[in-house]
């Protein structure tokens, strides 16, 4: 059983309308559905003008009027997609429907945007991890010394060395960031409807610490990677410039700009991030 | 009139036999020949094994025994090629040939790789020019501010206005150091065999500023204007990753680690780089 | 003949009263008053309530009322002075304002803050050259190679001569723009009241442009040249934390973020910085 | 009971004579001799010509011949000391030998050097924290926004916000390496005489990852600091470059440069780093 989502908030061009005797009619088109290609079940919002509110459901990915659209054409993650989704009055039961319009959300239903943070920041730090792996193997393997450098391989290189030592801390402080923030949420979410707002705050604020780490860890290793391995290791067939396309594409979700912008306010004022889809 | 080249100087599997009577045999394989498809004629060099240095010629591409083989498949550069050429058994006229074995270098003819050299530096440039212009016109035409910016317009946002403040002086850095590489390349070229040693080196010395300092522009700016432009400048109709990818690939015609390394012993020891055809 | 000044238009302290028959009573403090101590005239501003604007005026330092103060106490830039001085009822005669309340400024008078910013810009190349020669002297004379390092001198360790060319270009980049913004001052600054509008925005954007290459020229540099030279250069007789301490303080004479902006407000919209005391 | 050292063991002007009947007499001067001032014994080394190697030994600071030189004057680090001890013919008993002539270092025996790096680790941590959490209360309590900010305050400008931000991530990384480093400790320190090579080295691969990433948070946010406090900050009163000085002093007991090879040696070829005194 595999789940999609169409569930991109700030594109509203979808609009639930209430319908007679319960549940709702979607219409209209949603982009940056990820994972809605070949899934079995959709998790949808649409705007609910009324309310000025997001109405959230589960439907079915074959429901009568649902068209997902193989449309994904991004630099990288091309294995995957994220594409259009068009809503063409499609039915919603009363039964299927998560979240009604208006409807407060807890810091427990506001846990779920932590989740998804943190996966995107184990993304990036398993990106940063591939790129680092597949250049270790091409130095030891392939590679071979400039011809001034008097170092009998390129792994003997002292610069090679030397960049090897600066990406890995890049990669160790994401991946240890990361953990920090993994054993947060190992220990809030299993609190379920407890969570309070501070649980809540204090894990997306070590996954914004992680998740700027992670960022940099992605895109610096993925792209160094080249200074690293040298002119020969651009050939189409070792693919390396998948790393750099991935994390480019990914790292883009949501601007880091306002993950540090939301550091910086927690540092100064001890305000937790306002709890959105992307905080 | 087209040149290419089947230059490659640490490619030494094309070797040059004499031939009785004068001239060479050129036998064997050469990468990176930059610009041999489609040429009318190509510098080739070749390996000469007596008097272990190289033997340079200028021959016509449809020379029997030449072919240029459509394999350059780098990640970037993608409109250009720097493939694969065979030699088997070329013959070199006595008067197609360029450089003798063995023959000195004159610093006048070690001029070359400063012009080479300078070529790369604005060709570096001129990408990262390329990507900033890209970045600004979708800034203007195409970007949203983020939804929790309260800036009216992508431009108005503060922490955009400051990337481009960054990457602007990064360009400028390099525009202005190419600039200064240029201005002594037109007062030197000119004295032709003239060149003194210390002409060249002064020439050389610049052009590795600007190198190191056009490397970074291209590099920083191509991969830096997606966190500008946001998530759905990502899609492949726009190919703005055509920027990181040539600026990444041409980059590493040599390592900049010894550009630096350079830099470092003329500041040191007042050593010009020794002249090869990288430095 | 020495000028200092107590111009600070953002203090507001000191303030303009109109005296029955002409000219101005100064009255009050004002901070970060560079180069008052020792100065035989000061270029004065005070506040003036009434218009809303500055009054600026030159006057005696040994004017009755007026007190050099001699609290100048920051970390850096010891051997000058920025400090305050208090107006007790200070008259100012009516030939020596020398700007009226409310008068306009023309572009050319707001070109005296392209010459104010250049001289920072200039200032800090010099810090940054300082710092870098020190630094040499200290490699070639005094500093001893780390002992897993096999190299013969610290002058040969591979580090030592990659981190010299990182820092070198840093420097060469800030004097390359700030020869940039110098050769637009020698075009424009001789073109007196007709200096327009875009003469004055044109040089105050290169001169942008060099502040900031120059202000991290001198920060890296001055701070970065202790890893090159090791734990015996912190002995305070070498007195080398003196390059970061006066780079550290000059270069907050105003914020390097609102260069930035106005850097990126120029890409973006073609808008030259507004004409102020500090842009 | 005050422990002082003169142990520095790239410093081999004091030199070890047998005595006869057993013991040994120092003779010499030793550099770097930190907490000697004020101690009650010192660890102590000299080097032993005719094994090529050091001799350890724990010996009461008013021992007859020893001389502790109040001559510390670095730029940072002034409450402490780390200055000259003399030894004039110094006796040491045969029982306050710690380590004899040529005798093996055991793995246990070099975990010392884990320990002493570890407290280097957690000393930068430290003073990044104090430079942060002064530049915090200054932005809360003193600080002003930039009058073309359009902030109400300080700690409402979008670039000042965003400064934290960046260098909470730096802080945040080294504490959670420091942390991963300690737990490592934690673990294999309580093995003692049991600690393997492997134990030993895994922990000294994460202690010099925690050393890179505290290196830069101590240095970065020491610096940065005063670009968001700002001039005023600049004030002695404030002191507020103690925290560059002691980083800047402190980061260079051993070259970062050597600590990052180390990394590279262990990412390319799984070695760990050579123990020493300083790995």
């Amino acid at each position: 059983m595999f789940w999609g989502n169409t569930l991109n908030p700030l594109d509203k061009r979808t609009v639930a309308t209430e319908y007679p005797g319960g549940g709702f009619v979607f219409d209209g088109v949603k982009g940056f559905c990820s994972g809605a290609r070949g899934s079995d079940f959709l998790t949808a919002s649409a705007w609910h003008e009324p309310s000025q509110s997001l109405v959230v459901a589960a439907v079915p990915t074959i429901r009568d009027g649902i068209t997902v659209h193989e449309d994904w054409d991004a630099i990288g993650q091309r294995q995957t997609d994220s594409g259009t989704v068009t809503f063409d009055q499609v039915m919603v039961a009363p039964n299927e429907v998560l979240l009604q319009p208006g409807e407060p959300w807890s810091p427990a239903a506001h846990y779920r945007s932590c989740l998804a943070q943190l996966v995107l920041v184990n993304l990036y730090v398993g990106i940063a991890e591939g790129a680092f792996s597949e250049a270790r193997s091409y130095t030891l393997e392939q590679a071979r010394p400039w011809f001034t450098s008097n170092a009998p391989s390129s792994a003997e290189d002292p610069f090679i060395q030397h960049h090897y030592g600066e990406l890995r801390v890049k990669l160790r402080s994401a991946q240890a960031l990361a953990d920090v923030a993994g054993q947060l949420v190992d220990t809030y979410f299993p609190k379920g409807p407890a969570i309070t707002a501070s649980d809540r705050g204090e894990t997306a604020i070590a996954i914004a610490d992680a998740r700027v780490a992670a960022h940099h860890a992605a895109l610096d290793i993925s792209s160094r990677l080249f200074d690293i391995t040298g002119a020969r290791a651009t050939s189409r067939r070792f693919g390396y410039d998948r790393f750099w396309r991935n994390a480019r594409t990914h790292t883009l979700h949501d601007p880091i700009d306002y993950k540090l912008r939301d550091l910086g306010r927690w540092t100064l004022f001890g305000e937790y991030p306002t709890p959105t889809s992307y905080s």
